[in-house]
């Protein structure tokens, strides 16, 4: 008696297909897969029409995709699929520094500069002083960590995105921390801007009535040998979007202190510890 | 007290940002969409590898598509998901014809032909008398149903497929019944033929094992005023693919009978009858 697919059995008969040396964790991912896809259409009982709305979404989101522009991380952004395969995948000891997302404008092999260096190259925005130390556990210096930074300038852009416009690592660089474990650098106070919304992705956040920004935050990648590298942002603490970032960003332990100063060295301070999980 | 984005509580930091006047079938499909992703993930806590493995998939199927070919589609049926849509949206009660998948070649407006015409028109194949009734679910013939009917060649390929090869129309039709609810017309006997493989699906049957191929069939959508429109097919009973359809298309009421003919007429037969639920 050949068993053929049924709306009660449809899940045992599309993971029923699978060759019996499927890679395993191929068979378990897939499986899965199906499981919570026919779940999901049989919780909301899609129609014909919605399975044509859904299929054209998800052709648009694709058509839309570049070299510059990932529409698709994009969707997993904005749906915390993003954040959450990185809290997944970095789940880290208490007190130590916690990861958020790298973001799409990452880029590496960021100028070495010394400590204390200015980062912004075009001259705008409203300058901070960024300090702290980066510790171990036990609260110990670690010499010779690797401290990768980069910002938007103070329009929201990163310089990739204009690179017509802003001189090439505006605002990025690259520090290695002595003995004492400190770092310094002067950049921006950084601004919030929104994600691409001009695409599908966008079409579908003004439909839930969700906005398309970030708050304002400092992109740090932190690495030191023998610890686990930390992907991470530190965000201004008084932003407007700190409790409605687009893409689901912010954790409680990475929101920062900006403090005015008065003059000199620069108009804000914003002082942060990393502390890093050995490997 | 700021909420932000955890693990544990994923699925309501996301939506809980939905806006109080999102449209209430929307709230219920995408509320539904991002739990089954997120216990998806945390299921096969997917990796950050993984991840960007499924979204580079994701766009080489989205970049795929064109007017011609939709990968998509194609994805959603080879994972069960069209079937499941049909089926949870044509229940029909029992005894009456079952519905199955309408395929990327249906083509509105076939000629209109009289019954014991023949559909083929590029002499190639097996011929085959397609015969029987329309009735209602009391077995009374039902009267001026329009039956649309179409195949691919011996060849295995649509006319669509092949426009600079095969006449237009070739192996479609559309009858009226009579009185008597009878229908007749000369085709071919149907062959098997793969879905498009040389795209990501293709990969990812290859990946699990499994085999593109469609077993035999000639689609029909039989319409007729007061009644539900049936979109299914019928498939040759001996077909090696019969227990494993490419697209999960076969239902056991829907596979008929092909009879081999001496000679005159048609080299084969196949009789079926469709029976169809009020509105």
């Amino acid at each position: 008696m050949i068993k053929y697919f049924t709306e009660e059995a449809s899940v045992e008969a599309v993971n029923g297909r699978m060759a019996e040396d499927t890679d395993p964790r191929l068979r378990e991912v897939m499986a899965s897969l199906v499981k919570h896809i026919h779940a999901f259409i049989k919780e909301t009982r899609i129609s014909q029409q919605e399975w044509e709305t859904a299929v054209r979404f998800l052709t648009d989101t694709g058509r839309l995709c570049t070299p510059e522009r990932q529409e698709f991380i994009l969707l997993s952004d904005t749906l915390g699929v993003s954040m959450l395969v990185d809290a997944i995948n970095n789940r880290r000891q208490m007190g130590a520094t916690e990861n958020t997302v790298l973001g799409p404008f990452y880029v590496p092999g960021a100028p070495r500069r010394a400590m204390g260096d200015r980062i912004t190259l075009d001259g705008k925005g409203e300058s901070c002083v960024f300090e702290g130390t980066v510790v171990d556990l036990e609260g110990q210096a670690i010499e010779g960590a690797i401290i990768d930074v980069w910002s938007d300038n103070a329009e929201g852009f990163y310089d990739v995105q204009q690179p017509d416009i802003q001189p090439k690592w505006n605002n990025r660089g690259s520090f290695v921390t002595g003995a004492d474990g400190g770092y310094s650098f002067i950049g921006i106070k950084p601004v919030s801007y929104p994600i691409p919304d001009d695409g599908p992705v966008g079409q579908m956040l003004k439909h839930l009535g969700r906005h398309p920004f970030r708050p304002a935050h400092m992109h740090y990648i932190v690495s030191a040998n023998g610890f686990q590298k930390v992907v991470t942002h530190t965000f201004v603490g008084d932003d407007r979007y700190l409790s409605s970032d687009a893409v689901f960003g912010v954790k409680a332990t990475l929101v920062a202190p900006f403090e005015r100063l008065s003059g000199e060295e620069a108009e804000w301070r914003s002082r942060f510890d990393f502390v890093l999980s050995p490997m």
